[in-house]
């Protein structure tokens, strides 16, 4: 990992995810009443957990509504389900609410995201990165921040199958806390191991 | 792009498409009544907001009634979803249809389709394309157009994994309206964005 | 084709299809009811009805009750869903139901099966056949046919993404009506293209 | 297959499987109440049916409480389903759980898993495995033993894709079944065969 990319990522203290295409694979499910379904992934479980635990907090940041979502956020222990069109009542930008919410800056800021309603997001974010099979554009907006400052990279993982984990991986291994993220495992289930 | 498919693009003022194979990857889900889901690609969403955005129509054109369908083209923003039934009901013709309700000649229509029950429609559509994956006898039929006068293209995407997004594209490109398509987006979000 | 799996093919008048892993990728959907979801390829219908339209029986084959599979069929055309526990209650073997309720013999049937348990099944048809991904003793008794007469023969495609498809086409083009089943689409469709 | 591999899958009475990403590929389907669908692989029936037919003893393992994994266990002949919360509430390790109801060393059980909650499982087992595409711990620790004394392994398949059935299929290998197993089916379906 680059050093400035560490520097930066050792500043994130705040992952704003997008939801289709970021924490899934941007499939949207349909029922025959119009109701949706949601496919996670298993994988991004524990490492969220992790990231957490790390005192990292975590916003599911979408402008579809999704009882799925929710139900996804709650076992997984992610306190922030964010819509945009909440943010539009309240009149705030998304980094206000940041501000506002949980007292941190834009450069404290990881946003994660695939497609072209992220692109403001990702401008102003500290680190900005994508999944691969992203938009262009944001892969563009990603490699001009790499090129410039390093901050913004992209994941080998396309979304909903490990993206937002390895984004966690990214931090985590930047603040020097992952191979302790992995240990606790053996302790946590120290009761129920042999 | 060819500069003669271009200008046939610029005409382009109606997109129909098929639903399976094209706005989905053509898995037909049954649910245990015989009840169908279906799975559509979130990535289509802004580029369809932007076609429609630019004037251009768009049309679902299936032979299989499906609520899921109707759904997605009402969270879309999508006003018509037509079916064949429908058509011979009234007697119509896809383009006698396209002509009454839209007063588009087929010139101005752009047909995708991935199988053979489409082949008839692209023939006689203005531009024609169909996405990877599509029949053996679609890809010849476009093919075959594309040697001919340029008016047929094939979709590097497969079906239900962006094809539409790539067709918008080509229109919107050949056009000249697809930076301006993505540039929306930001100034979209401009109060919610930092 | 080789001449001798032409001439094999010519005297099939019906198709015996395993459903999981053939029509379907074999992926078994559970809800949270234990009810089950099915997921079927959109490009089998129209070439399942040219098989029809050509007079070929079309048999759906499974151990596995469903009525998913039965809603599939009905749309499909396809009258004939049997169940091995049917077969088992009536003391009939597959090629007696076949001989009582189709007239034929088994030298006129193609059995296409992914599994263990179609091989008894497919040592019997007059043509064997599986898709890719079946399993290896599957493979191995399909090649085996191969090199001995050219009774069996592999499809490029998995099941659930054609291979029954492929299997029809196979045939059609043997009995040399392949190119009509495609035509017929034009006509079919005559009164609603333009 | 190693000769030291071989003898160590010869003890194993036991197959201690994870479900996320071991019985299934890893997706997590969450419906609009948050009611949960689990994609299981048909492959793995017939391979887990021969599984107990040679006396081996499978267990679904677990954190996640589903009614959809109770239903496929059920129509699997799988007896036993295992919820990490109930080994907590007995205040039994996993061997322990092992020892008590099924009168078996560790040595006699290969754990199959694929994430970070699975390692201290996977260090205590007779042979431990697990899937392509598994965490990069799992796979560190799996070939760790494997260099060591060649107790570990990892599959070609991928979770939910037939990772479980190669499994089965090293062990009923290394204990002479395999095509004992294949040959089984051939008569269990005597009676409805020609």
């Amino acid at each position: 990992m680059d050093e400035l990319l560490r520097t930066k990522l050792q500043k994130i203290r705040c992952i704003v995810t997008d939801v289709d295409g970021c924490l899934t694979r941007g499939d949207i499910y349909l029922g025959p009443d119009g109701q949706e379904m949601k496919v996670f992934c298993a994988k991004d479980a524990p490492r969220i957990a992790s990231a957490l635990a790390a005192g990292i907090k975590i916003v599911f940041f979408t402008g579809r509504k999704s009882s799925a979502l929710e139900a996804r956020a709650k076992e997984l222990g992610v306190a922030w389900v964010l819509y945009k069109e909440d943010l539009r009542e309240k009149g705030l930008s998304l980094y206000d609410w940041v501000a506002r919410y949980h007292d941190l800056e834009p450069k404290e800021v990881l946003y994660f995201g695939d497609d072209w309603n992220d692109l403001p997001f990702m401008a102003n974010a500290g680190v900005a990165a994508c999944p691969t099979g992203a938009a262009e554009a944001n892969w563009r907006l990603v490699t001009g921040r790499r090129e410039k400052d390093q901050s913004g990279f992209w994941t080998v993982a396309r979304g909903g199958e490990g993206a937002v984990s390895e984004v966690i991986e990214c931090i985590l291994r930047a603040k020097g806390l992952w191979q302790a993220a992995i240990d606790r495992h053996y302790k946590g289930l120290a009761t129920i191991q042999n």
